[in-house]
């Protein structure tokens, strides 16, 4: 497993540049037991010749059989053994919407639920209330202020919000407050260690001052915390692998763990795969490594459309020359996960992974970019938080380990 | 990663006998995108005909992407995790040329180097200077006393020698004072911790009593150290292993690596492969396990000599026969690390690996030995470390684990 103290002795600077294209939820599985996966399936001219000069493998993102959350997955692929770094679902949300976690501070992710009379649970989410209906009700939260400490409330998606408590002295260390069932009321935050004591207090005041303002609301008329955390402080990748990172995505999420590793997150016009190569020629000059992050296969994925997914592949294929234009010395393509279609769900399956670096990789026998091909690949299966380690080898910026 | 707990439990006596040949450097890359590598293009029929019989892997030596040296390469194969036992040049090279370094003592590797009037260095290796041109010099400093502690200084080879600190209560926890770079002077010792700050000062004090006696000699008018270390008190193969192992090579630093891990290492005439197959064969009734290094493959490719080090490879085939009628139970033919000529240096990639132990071993698809056809083959990719333990159950030497 990749260890990072190892990589902060052995990286060295230098002038190349790596890319590290990665299309989400790339990975999936035949709809009938003769065919073809999505990226089988695909039109992929351009993936198919780099595979062919280059190497090929599968990456495994958290262990096997182990389907990976989005935040996990990309923490892997940028080196960071994600059961050891298992950050908080509040900072990741809380990041992925734009929301800063500064080092003092708390984040939780928020759940409307429906309460009833007695106060027990009825829906732990709120009948899945539309974004646009639970807008005015985060407002009333966000209206709710205390003396001890700021609070910052945004929402999410449906019954999905973000609080941020912010002041001196706050611990991580609360349980949630969601139950798992109906039938009883929200739990009380509770503190699992001493230093938490007042958090928790802090937190179960807002929590009834909270309540109180939005009581009257339907379906939305009460709420469960979970997932404290606070900013994990990473080791960044400049420190860790001398490495200036850009990260291009569109998806606020990915930008979130990006700037959790220390990567610069990019603003740029448009969100094809042809407008993120497009920035990426830009600022060629100014990084040294590129994430590059392309969201709609993991959505088509998740949605059961086969050929929606394939049609994303294919544009990404389609948009490939503009980046290899810029002549990177190590090129991976691969995904974070597997999204099979006929899953409509991430999965476990080990995710392709191709490996172009022309001064220094071994050709293999594959021929084309696919699940099947990258069986046989010369990199074989390995942990995707293995990934950096190998990019920085093939990339000649790791000094020899020993005499 | 091998657990050699686990080993020193399972290992038993037996009479099987285990060869681990090893060609330095052995991995390669090809030239041109469509190419050979090194091993692929030998004329190599024994080892062809032993990879058709046998079963083929690719052995990570210290970790994906990490290119090793030659001493955590060994001790990765002779089952030593070499992120866990790291182990200082001074004691590798103090152990290579005979230089015993006991439980209290500090070795340094030196290095001459020629420094100008105002003292820069001008040259770190002292133009290279012969081993003959340095004996006189390293005596030089051989006869330098220090009232704190015995000194102990021998020659290695062209600009390189070997300083033993001898005393009690030292510290290896001393930087090194090369500055890896001419127009500076060399530093000074420096104690990384408050204990070895004593062993700074005298290693500080011999120094500069050293500079004094060789300041007249051209071109090495000066030195610098670096590698302290002290004996790591490696677990020997006799205890762990249950085996007399003995170790035939040439070059001073396997024999060290060797001797640390409790190996015999042997005396013999000659330094071509099939002089050491023939000494094997003059102990074949004295030892169970039999590491046999040939260096040039290694030499070849830090030269960038494609066609020397399939030279190199195809004397070891044509000697090979005289290896093979010892009848082994098993053979291992590997490397310690790659060293593609195209890289001219010590590389990441795999490392082909050729288990023959025609009593327990599963024939897989695999027809030749080369780094692609290794890619098929029976028994993987894995670390280098887990190789002890697979030549120690293909050769019955393991006890059932559990009942």
């Amino acid at each position: 497993m990749a260890d990072l103290s190892l990589m902060e002795r052995l990286t060295i600077s230098g002038t190349t540049k790596i890319v590290l294209l990665v299309m989400d939820g790339l990975g999936g599985l035949p709809m009938t037991p003769d065919g073809l996966t999505e990226l089988e399936s695909a039109y992929r001219p351009n993936m198919n010749r780099l595979a062919a000069e280059g190497t090929l493998g599968l990456s495994v993102p958290v262990a096997l059989g182990v389907s990976p959350g989005s935040g996990p997955a990309h923490l892997a692929l940028f080196g960071y053994d994600p059961i050891h770094f298992d950050i908080g679902r509040g900072v990741l949300e809380a990041f992925g919407i734009g929301v800063p976690v500064g080092a003092q501070d708390v984040a939780a992710r928020g759940n409307f639920c429906t309460v009833d009379a007695a106060g027990n649970i009825t829906d732990r989410r709120a009948g899945r209330i539309k974004t646009e209906a639970a807008l005015p009700i985060v407002e009333k939260l966000a209206r709710v202020k205390l003396p001890e400490c700021e609070v910052e409330v945004k929402p999410v998606k449906e019954y999905r919000f973000v609080v941020v408590f912010r002041g001196e002295g706050l611990s991580p260390e609360v349980d949630e407050t969601d139950p798992q069932r109906t039938g009883v009321p929200p739990l009380p935050a509770q503190a699992r260690t001493a230093a938490a004591e007042r958090t928790a207090a802090i937190v179960n005041k807002w929590i009834a001052a909270a309540r109180e303002a939005i009581r009257d609301d339907r379906p939305a008329n009460a709420l469960t915390l979970r997932g404290f955390s606070a900013d994990p402080n990473l080791p960044k990748y400049r420190e860790v692998y001398k490495l200036r990172a850009a990260c291009t995505a569109v998806y606020p999420m990915y930008k979130g763990v990006s700037q959790l590793v220390g990567m610069d997150v990019q603003h740029f016009s448009g969100d094809t795969p042809a407008d993120e190569f497009a920035h990426v020629k830009a600022i060629w000059n100014d990084y040294d490594f590129f994430f590059i992050h392309v969201k709609p296969t993991d959505s088509r994925g998740e949605d059961g459309d086969f050929a929606g997914k394939v049609k994303v592949i294919e544009t990404v294929d389609a948009a490939l020359p503009a980046l290899l234009d810029l002549k990177p010395d190590v090129l991976i393509i691969t995904g974070d996960h597997s999204t099979p279609a006929k899953l409509k769900a991430h999965s476990w399956h080990p995710v392709p992974l191709l490996l172009w670096a022309p001064a220094t990789h071994m050709r293999d026998a594959a021929q084309e970019f696919g699940e099947r091909a990258c069986l046989t690949g010369g990199l074989g299966r390995f942990s995707a938080a293995d990934l950096m380690p190998l990019a920085l080898g093939h990339a000649l910026r790791l000094e020899r380990y020993g005499a």
